[in-house]
């Protein structure tokens, strides 16, 4: 490039006294302000971090590595960043932010690294899962809006463990997706079907994330959990799963994904269900009321919710296709 | 493993509010104190960063999948995350906190990410590039430590570019390594050998760190500039470099290296230097006098500038190692 076209401003003589400043004014030439403003906040707590542990050379270095190593062992069916983010407590915390839930509604929780695109589509009251191991477990839920109407043609993305706690492309094996479904709600918001009961089951710890959590004496285990994920045009699109009650590692989830409003009883199918979904009255039953949020109602808490949390910090914000950039004005 | 020997505070129902306190609390069973402050401060930054910006899902995607990207490209000769770290001023940072100078000793810089361990043992006056197309260039260096004594046999690593500004290790047909050595200084502190004039290069761009820089605008040149590596017990490790004044990129280094101190003129032999180190006396000629810091020295600096630092913070530390740690007597 031509130097003379170099529109930064002068610089050199870099200390830790001005490191800082100097590397979010170079990073201020991009012309999108959100850009600059997460580049601000990024350079800040990076920095911050450095100068608040006074980080060595070498501790320096073996961030970079495992950084490094986390990369390497990333594949089309194995993301450890999302699973590092998880670990981190940052996964849960991006959600709460992003996905504010009005009380009443149905609360979000962690993706995880094993959702894939390639479910099918399934019919009420279809088998979701062919693991002739697993408890066999009747599904019965209702989708509904803040106000108490049914949705109807919401797109529902279910998926769950075998019962030796392994998702389908965990097994290098396969013949194709299983434990995992694509259903539409009916007219009424119901939809239903068969699966297996959860089970626990640990996160891939055979990784540089599984190694930093057998440093910190973290084990890597989820409670019992079923993933759920609607989509309909107009609504805010929701993840989140059901956890099973007493789980053993119910309150010590290594990735923070438990909410008490998302745990939930097996219990049994009794004379009603059994009845109606043809099942025997002790067969195992989960039932749940899911609630979904308007993409307007979203927007709204989110943006109230940033002003609230940006005006304590003192930040003088605006906010900019819903997200909040400085207010220099 | 046993649940039973879960000894993770119970905790659920994590909110953008208790999420922090909650993952710091989960790696709190790690024995190591420097391990657990550390940790305890990585958690409370990224988490603040995700606060402040509120970020976006889909933000936090992106991020993850440039830190996939920047990982996956990292190779024997390239490391990716290194350069990432240099183009935000981390590297500059870590390496000013870690190896303090007292004023009237060498400054350091950054190590960049083209030091090799495959250099040769090199003689006084010996020639370390091959490069014909470079201007050829007398170097002549005195060593001394903070006294003014003359240091003997210290380790000297010494790499730059070739005239077209790539290391060695960028050209995959190379026969072996050039452009780089190691020399010892004499007795009188004196090490002295031939080169090229340096020249400016664009640090590798081709990659995701490369499309950042695009997309903030920046460049992705250093000045012209040669590395020096020393190394000898009791002196503490000293990696830095010389820079030509009134390079085009002296004050917008893409790596944010460049310092006063460091930055030198290239001049003429003359007649004295063209007789003694058999040149003409219009022979590009470098001269620097090299002081070195002990590794006592370094250390007393580096705890009274931490100590200094995290007082300004109100930080309570007590030093482990060298490293603060919380002081929670």
């Amino acid at each position: 490039m031509d130097p003379s076209q170099v529109k930064i401003p002068p610089m050199k003589d870099l200390t830790v006294d001005n490191i800082t400043e100097n590397a979010i004014r170079m990073n201020s030439l991009c012309e999108d302000e959100r850009t600059r403003y997460v580049l601000e906040r990024l350079v800040t707590h990076l920095h911050d971090f450095a100068k608040e542990t006074r980080l060595s050379s070498n501790e320096w270095m073996t961030g970079l590595r495992f950084l490094t190593e986390v990369g390497k062992i990333c594949s089309d069916v194995r993301q450890e960043f999302i699973l590092l983010s998880d670990v981190l407590g940052l996964s849960i915390l991006v959600d709460s932010i992003d996905h504010p839930k009005p009380s009443g509604s149905t609360e979000g929780t962690v993706l995880g690294p094993f959702h894939t695109h390639e479910a099918e589509e399934m019919g009420q009251g279809d088998l979701m899962s062919h693991d002739k191991n697993g408890e066999p477990l009747l599904v019965v839920c209702t989708l509904k809006d803040t106000n108490g109407n049914p949705i109807e043609g919401v797109k529902i993305d279910i998926w769950e463990t075998d019962s030796s706690g392994h998702y389908d492309v965990q097994h290098p094996d396969r013949q194709g997706p299983d434990g995992r479904c694509i259903m539409r709600s009916d007219k009424d918001g119901i939809f239903w079907f068969n699966a297996i009961t959860p089970v626990p089951y640990p996160i891939p710890h055979d990784g540089p994330v599984g190694k930093l959590l057998k440093m910190l004496h973290r084990h890597p285990y989820r409670p019992a959990h079923m993933h759920f994920m609607f989509e309909k045009p107009g609504f805010d699109h929701l993840i989140t799963a059901l956890y099973l009650r007493n789980d053993p590692y119910e309150t010590s989830d290594a990735v923070f994904g438990v909410k008490d409003s998302l745990t939930v009883d097996i219990g049994k199918a009794g004379p009603e269900y059994a009845k109606k979904y043809n099942v025997s009255e002790d067969h195992a039953l989960l039932t749940y009321d899911f609630v979904l949020v308007s993409d307007a109602e979203t927007r709204a808490l989110r943006e109230k919710n940033s002003k609230i949390a940006l005006d304590k910090l003192g930040r003088k914000v605006k906010m900019v296709n819903g997200l909040p950039v400085p207010d220099l004005d």
